[in-house]
């Protein structure tokens, strides 16, 4: 496969491009994030380019929809028609950029009561004798009660258990979700109890990191949602999983990277190891949300528009590559509906509008809200 | 590295074998279990091979303790003393082999209530509607009612629900342990729902198939607990994974290929798909449950002789490499004590000890069982 040169200006971006590969590709592949909302259809007519070439194939039927004559001569070409083919110089106009958006991160808060299902208790166990032969697991059980009961572990700590216990002379922190261990420390580390609060929108995604022990939002960060590259609105980015064997997996790993991103920003802001963070809660609607956890949207698209799931979902960090402790609990809030998502079960809980006993009406006018 | 070939007698396998292994880990290279009660030691005299070579190594202590010159002389020298120092020939005398040893795998039976934790509920379930525009996961939660609540699922089988779904036309077949959905299966199948006992002994390994339909063993399969090649008891394969890095990872390994051949050939007699094994439940001494999930047992030979855990652990098939179906349920039974297992939780249970109102004995004599 021949491989080609290909410039960006005005960033200076230079990068060898396999033969074939379209121009919105490459400047994917720079780093350059071409706005895009038809997901590279050419039927948007957005994503205009300005190319020096010495070899350009023909224009296509939709770049000689959208573009002039004269703009053709000039080199006007649609960044997600043209191919490499040659050594490029690809000059990307502003309007042809996704800009970074200001995203409203905060506002006026309620009083909640603090209750999270993560609880670090700190142990000093009795080392075992001959007269008090337990296992570690149940020397660990009898400290926790009466708090605490039917605690389970999971293996791959089980495993890790008699080390931890006898390098820190079996003075650790439990870090527990619910009745679950999911986390042994050396010494007390319960004042670093940490969460982050994920809204996954269709253009931009926010994270909050929370101290669990005082309910303080410690820091926020937010980025733009790279899956935009593959379409502006949730039917473009259905429909990218549809016509791509692995469109599913790449943009779940795209938000998934967001994600780890603006949360390593966050945590770097507020001085909290990501290690720390024990709980990830996640909002968002119903076609990001399976997308952030892989599961397959295509039947949001089609009669009769159901997702595969609407309750609530758990998983742990590590099973879907969040870069915070491995085993975080990971909730992801439920849907009413394929097109109601968790944002809006989050919108309803945050403002109480559950509790209220007259009829009020809360507004979330988003990337997909084109009738406003 | 120079390797050597080594020719074993009588059983006529050759290998090449890398300069300075040992015969005894050359035999086991060569799928010859020879006889070693002390773990390679050279304490035992038990693994006396015959050695006919041009460039033998000088005899060490320990063979110099266990043979006489005479028997030097002829070429008797200790298996796990010996290295490969030359091209050879080894002849391993019936004596010195681990022989293949009757286990008593059936026996006197009682009445059991059949009360398993697996169910295989078939659904034929209604296809969503515009007016009735649940999603997948909500459709089967529904036809599960009011037998089955809060019904959870793994996220891997999530994501592929709505294909299994529609590709067998809504008519399937739920697999639940619990009330965690573990398995999805196109069709009516809850006819072939199977599980597994295990019974590790420190010497031999036992498999019985048992329908989780009608509660009958339909086949058992047992076999040596390849784990002798490093010691013939308990405190042998403790050492063994202390004095050797990857040891437990080593030991834990071999019993799980053994339970593997030995319940894939159970099953082929039973004419079982091993895929339609849904629970496996585990007894075995404390030394030899720990082994099994690869938890540490080093302060099983320290005082106090603690292990890790004594309560049951509970984990799946596919995270610990077992030949079943992937999500299957592997429950290994509490065991009392650090030498007290749950092999004898098991005994007390199927004796129903537990509910005799007389003072009643059960003698279980293993291999530790020395004093008898």
């Amino acid at each position: 496969m021949n491989k080609y040169v290909v410039k960006f200006k005005p960033d200076g971006k230079i990068i060898n491009v396999e033969e074939g590969k379209t121009i919105a590709e490459s400047a994917d592949m720079a780093g350059i994030t071409i706005d895009s909302p038809c997901g590279g259809k050419g039927t948007c007519g957005k994503c205009v380019v300005i190319i020096h070439a010495d070899n350009l194939e023909p224009p296509s039927e939709a770049e000689e929809r959208f573009l002039t004559e004269d703009e053709l001569k000039e080199g006007y070409r649609l960044a997600c028609q043209t191919h490499v083919t040659c050594d490029m110089e690809v000059t990307v106009p502003q309007d042809s950029r996704i800009r970074s958006i200001k995203i409203l991160s905060a506002g006026k808060g309620r009083e909640v009561r603090l209750h999270p299902n993560i609880s670090k208790i700190y142990v000093e166990l009795p080392e075992q004798t001959l007269e008090r032969q337990i296992a570690d697991l149940t020397n660990i059980k009898e400290a926790l009660k009466p708090n605490f009961t039917n605690v389970t572990i999971d293996l791959r700590l089980l495993r890790k258990l008699p080390y931890i216990l006898r390098k820190s002379k079996f003075k650790v922190t439990l870090v527990l979700d619910g009745n679950e261990i999911i986390g042994i420390e050396p010494g007390d580390t319960t004042k670093k109890n940490y969460g982050v609060a994920i809204d996954i929108g269709t253009t931009t995604v926010v994270s909050t990191v929370v101290d669990l022990n005082t309910g303080s939002d410690l820091a926020v960060a937010s980025a733009l949602n790279t899956q935009a590259t593959h379409g502006a609105d949730v039917v473009s980015r259905i429909n990218f999983t549809i016509e791509n064997e692995n469109g599913l997996e790449e943009l779940g790993d795209r938000v998934t990277q967001v994600i780890n991103q603006i949360t390593e920003y966050a945590c770097a802001e507020a001085r909290v190891d990501t290690q720390n963070v024990y709980e990830v809660t996640v909002v968002g609607n119903t076609t990001m949300t399976h997308l952030f956890l892989k599961v397959p949207v295509r039947n949001l698209a089609i009669m009769p528009y159901v997702g595969v799931f609407s309750d609530p979902v758990e998983t742990n960090a590590g099973r879907i590559g969040l870069n915070v402790n491995p085993n975080a609990n990971v909730f992801v809030l439920p849907n009413i509906a394929g097109f109601v998502g968790a944002d809006t079960v989050g919108v309803i809980l945050a403002s109480a509008l559950n509790r209220s006993e007259t009829i009020k009406l809360a507004i979330d006018i988003g990337t997909n809200g084109e009738d406003f």
